[in-house]
């Protein structure tokens, strides 16, 4: 960039977010190569890393050289065959996108809609058809601003495999792949993570495993090939599949590091006290929220436009006079919802007095 | 990572190689919303310096979200429906994949051979078939060090579009998409154009754009849906697709806006020195050249490995006391060649006496 003043935004929209600092520095470290005995050992470390914020023992838990939708195209692609049935929970944008999906791998889908704002409900999800190869559902819808009960859903799931978008989650709040059932479970770094957008944290049981495609449509997302890749968690000797994207795993793995120093409760204690402040300020404020109560993301706040105020006026002029980015909302609540994501550093309480205070003053002025 | 002591290697592989300052710093500059205005311009001065590196003016020019083998799936998955002949010329590894890929796409794969050292033979290739789809073919093998005359295979190529692997020649020799007749053509960002690995730039005419696949297997990679995502170049909204990896888009367009400073004549001359004057150091150590002459890459030398030398000792040797990454061959070449890569700001004549010197050593001590 080549504008002799540098801007700086505070990241307050759906992420990506401000990454960790941490994250940031690791990106001016001297490249290694991708086969270096010192990368190989941090990617270890990335993948280990990740293990602990999905809260599995998956041994094929690693970060995909792709954003997170790439993580979506990677679950499908590797365990859907044309004829297989998929059931989908859709409550938001993400829940449509795993059905188009779905659909290009030749799935059945299944596809089954809540309204946007309310969460996947696990029993009708789970009893929607009586034997589906997947049940896949979105944890954290990035829409709408709701949670889903993966837990519930897991405990219903028979036979079926319980294949999880966990994007907006992962790093902020409660996620545990293994005692909820989880098969496969993709993510995103740009989130609560606090690392730029460009990688795929993946995780998938040994159960799902089993039941992947052999030879999926994708060669770069093919899992099968991917495991000598990452060694599959156990020392086995590396083998060339693509070159990693190794100053994006240098950095996770510093904010990986920078999490887990903190501590994984304290990351989510910290997560729910800037949501649980931010949406008390906001209805004192004397806005509504959008997501159903009991299911708000803390992470990631969805407030209704008040009547009258021009959503695209407001976020103009946060981004003008507060170098602030809060998000729209999405499809036909384009200009009456906003969201407002504080992910990663932000969910702190500066943040949410910036927030409040800033988006008062654009309320009111802009 | 967290060792004290911070490892600075000199990536004198097959790729990555040191990244050009510029490519660093940007990636400490702070975060940008991927729908930030800022961040848009960005993305669009990034796609216009890959429409100079590529040599073309193709509106749908851009940074694909995967690395360079992401690239070529794009490529494939984009262009090729079931039954389609598809003719790849195979002199490496790179021709290889393209089979695979081809192949889970449907093709009637048309595999013509050449023996590895030697380039695609432009007659050969262009008349393996009387009607095929699509050409395809490696313009710089990066398993062998061998460029391809792309331009007699456009002259050649007919009705068929010619899709065109540029991973290591992008940047650091004359590539000429539209005058060669290149219809699709895909990259990576880790070779000559000095970036870190992470994306594929990305080229498609208007010639082949018509003759893409509607709805592709892939929805990651899926270029109808990209169009809106770049604006194709036009002014046109920006519609959502995925979050862009702002971070690595930023360091391209920083890395791109270098060379094109200093000069992409100068640039290609820069890598052109480098790389004759190391094949010329490595004849006057008595060392023999894999590549064939007149086909050799400046930015990618290969070299036999003496009899009686442990390739796998040399390398370490060089790693351990020169902080230096050489390449081992690639399959049966495994232990009887190396790889020498002089690119991006590796191209320099300080790297070739020290690679030559380090070498030398190496071959006498290691």
């Amino acid at each position: 960039m080549s504008e002799s003043v540098m801007v700086a935004r505070h990241l307050f929209g759906p992420g990506p977010c401000n990454p960790y600092p941490e994250a940031t520095v690791a990106l001016g470290r001297p490249l290694l190569g991708h086969l270096d005995p010192v990368f190989i050992e941090t990617m270890d470390r990335a993948c280990e890393g990740l293990r602990q914020v999905w809260g599995t023992r998956n041994a094929r838990t690693l970060p995909l050289s792709a954003t997170g939708s790439g993580g979506m195209e990677a679950a499908f692609v590797n365990m859907v065959e044309p004829g297989d049935v998929v059931v989908v929970g859709v409550n938001g944008l993400f829940g449509e996108r795993m059905c188009d999906l779905a659909e290009r791998c030749g799935a059945e889908v299944v596809r089954v809609d809540f309204e946007w704002g309310q969460p996947v409900d696990p029993e009708t999800i789970t009893s929607a058809h009586p034997n589906p190869k997947i049940i896949a559902v979105v944890h954290a819808e990035t829409s709408t601003g709701v949670r889903s009960d993966i837990k519930a859903i897991g405990e219903r799931k028979g036979d079926a495999l319980l294949l999880v978008d966990a994007v907006t989650s992962i790093g902020g709040i409660e996620l545990l792949a293994d005692e909820w059932g989880i098969d496969i479970g993709y993510a995103g770094t740009q989130k609560c993570l606090g690392v730029a957008p460009g990688l795929a944290p993946f995780t998938i049981s040994d159960r799902a495993w089993e039941r992947r495609v052999e030879k999926p449509r994708s060669w770069y997302l093919d899992l099968g090939m991917l495991g000598g890749y990452v060694g599959e968690a156990s020392g086995k000797q590396r083998t060339y599949h693509h070159t990693a994207p190794v100053g994006m795993v240098v950095s996770l793995a510093a904010a990986l590091e920078r999490i887990l120093d903190e501590g994984l409760d304290n990351v989510r204690a910290r997560h729910q006290a800037a949501g649980d402040e931010l949406q008390a300020g906001l209805e004192a404020m004397g806005l509504e929220l959008f997501a159903a109560e009991g299911y708000r993301l803390p992470e990631l706040t969805t407030v209704k436009v008040p009547d009258g105020v021009d959503s695209a006026k407001v976020r103009a002029y946060l981004l003008e006079k507060y170098n602030m980015e809060i998000g729209a909302g999405v499809k036909q609540f384009a200009s009456t919802v906003w969201r407002i994501g504080l992910m990663g550093p932000n969910a702190n309480p500066g943040s949410v007095k910036l927030v409040l205070g800033a988006l008062k003053d654009a309320i009111e002025n802009a």
